[in-house]
């Protein structure tokens, strides 16, 4: 189907996304030429999920320069066309942390630029097997007895990284152990991340799994058909609070509940060491036609609004765990991921 | 568009239904004149909500006898065929409820059945402004500063019902008074009731609303943007278990952990004596196309499963009140509304 092995592909040629859109009934590949074109991919999320958006903010640093030799753009030019690129989704502390990091290089030329995006990228797949291995031991250390159900929401695997994923990770790391029954697939209204991004990589993994409505989750996991919940994170604030795409709370909620562990698999990039706790987390609000319309067709009403915030924040009381490529933090039992929140206790 | 009150109509001609799964962009009129007919409809939720299945149950019962002269059955054909329909949905408890009310006619003759029938129409009407009016005073009284932002879920308006509706009606009590500043509308996957009936209802009632996806409900209940939730339910145990619409848990959990009332409205006949708590109910699963497809589109790969529970269970712990027709269960003050949870206690 296609030889990428995460969301996105850089080569000679430049920069190529798979049109995360059009899965799983269609697998188009996206040349990427200029930061307009990349940020209108950001956008309608042909690109989307916490570590490419990293990959891709750094990578779009040298479509950048690329477009700049070519069209003619001064210094100030190119810098308001990377700063815009890096505020392109508000939510997603990892799309500003990857261009900054490339951008940083900007005075040593393209080549440092490109050495410095390829190395998100490479640190990037590394780090997902790191975190995918230290999470899957977490599990089987607290859930001992059999095979696992879990249950996973939005997408968080390769698509969203540049190979493996994150929470999808490590459950491709559970199954490679043999320790996965099934996963739950939430279907991720509205955009469909689920069943259509998670189910895809899932059935092509050979992962037993089944789509379910977002709504049908909590009686699931209170209803004691869920061993563990395994998310990926799109900003954790320096106290726990995490950011996730809408819906993960509930799942949360749920989990806690049940006593069942809620465990948030997530790059270190993802900790926002600025943002000490979930209230200062910026919200995004998304276009009302995604709730209001499916596949172009209008559902609601001709005069019914909609409402469209496309993340909620979990509160770190409600977290067992958050696992980075680097750590285990065992929020449960008080510990905080970030330095702000270390500072402030101290 | 329609001079339907709720979801059914009885004359001289007979039984007439809205087919709902057409709303919002047709209103089209089923004429129903089989059992089969009838079975069809409420299976594919042309007619749904557990009033308007009491109502439609007992007036099927009419449509058995009609067809059972027009047909030439015997009167093992006739039981036969009303078994069948009290069965066509495990969930709702009013169904089986509204057939065996009519049917315990039947040895009357065919007047005597209608009136039995119409008779729960027209409780189930009154019913629905008491309910109304008993919650809305609940709710007044305990969120008295200022017009309330409400959420609700499926639809328990007057399209589940007669007229009025349930845990909606509660709403259109509420704005009647001038209480109302707006209404969140669940979408309500898979089967979309909020966002093509309640939102529906909302728009002719003149009532502000949003449709949200279900997944968004959570962060805006424990974010504060909702003072109550109101709700209908499917059946209700004798210690106040409630099943309603699949995604029901997931909001109790929110409005629990964020402090804000949750309401069920619903008529006594939703009260199951006979089952002493939410273990014991049967959980309908449907049918898994309902989840992998999107109005009508196939959105999950062809290799992955679905799985589809259609109603959910709350505890009564994570209930504030339930409200029907008669009286105000306090829930969370450890009232319980059955006989069957009395005896247990006595």
């Amino acid at each position: 189907m296609t030889d990428f092995d995460g969301a996105l592909r850089w080569s000679d040629d430049g920069l190529e996304l798979i049109d995360q859109t059009l899965l799983p009934h269609e697998v188009r590949v996206l040349r990427i030429d200029t930061v307009d074109g990349l940020r209108d991919a950001i956008a309608r999320l042909a690109v989307r999920g916490a570590p490419a958006l990293g990959a891709a903010g750094a990578l779009g640093v040298v479509v950048a320069m690329d477009q700049a030799v070519r069209e003619g753009w001064d210094g100030n030019r190119l810098a308001a066309e990377i700063d815009g690129l890096r505020r392109a989704r508000p939510t997603a502390v990892n799309l500003a942390w990857g261009v900054d990091r490339a951008a940083a290089r900007l005075p040593d030329g393209r080549d440092a630029v490109v050495a410095a995006a390829l190395a998100i990228v490479e640190a990037d797949a590394r780090g997902n097997r790191a975190m995918g291995a230290r999470a899957a031991d977490f599990l089987e250390a607290v859930l001992p007895e059999r095979p696992l159900r879990l249950l996973t929401h939005c997408n968080s695997g390769a698509l969203c990284a540049t190979e493996w994923g994150t929470g999808l990770g490590v459950v491709r790391e559970l199954a490679a152990r043999g320790r996965v029954d099934h996963v739950l697939v939430d279907e991720t209204r509205p955009l469909l991340q689920g069943s259509r991004l998670t189910a895809w990589e899932l059935a092509r993994a050979g992962i037993d799994h089944a789509v379910i409505s977002d709504a049908a989750a909590a009686g699931l996991i209170v209803g004691g058909q869920v061993d563990a919940v395994i998310i990926g994170a799109d900003r954790i604030a320096a106290n726990g609070d995490t950011a996730n795409k809408v819906g993960s709370l509930g799942l949360a909620l749920a989990a806690a509940d049940a006593g069942a562990p809620f465990v948030v698999a997530a790059p270190e990039s993802t900790i926002d060491h600025a943002t000490p706790h979930g209230g200062a987390i910026e919200i995004e609000y998304r276009d009302e036609d995604e709730v209001l319309s499916f596949a172009g067709r209008r559902v609601a009403p001709a005069g019914s609004r909609g409402l469209n915030p496309a993340f909620d924040v979990t509160p770190a009381r409600l977290l067992t765990a958050i696992v980075t490529e680097q750590r285990l933090v065992h929020v449960a039992r008080g510990e905080q991921p970030g330095r702000s929140a270390a500072t402030a206790v101290s």
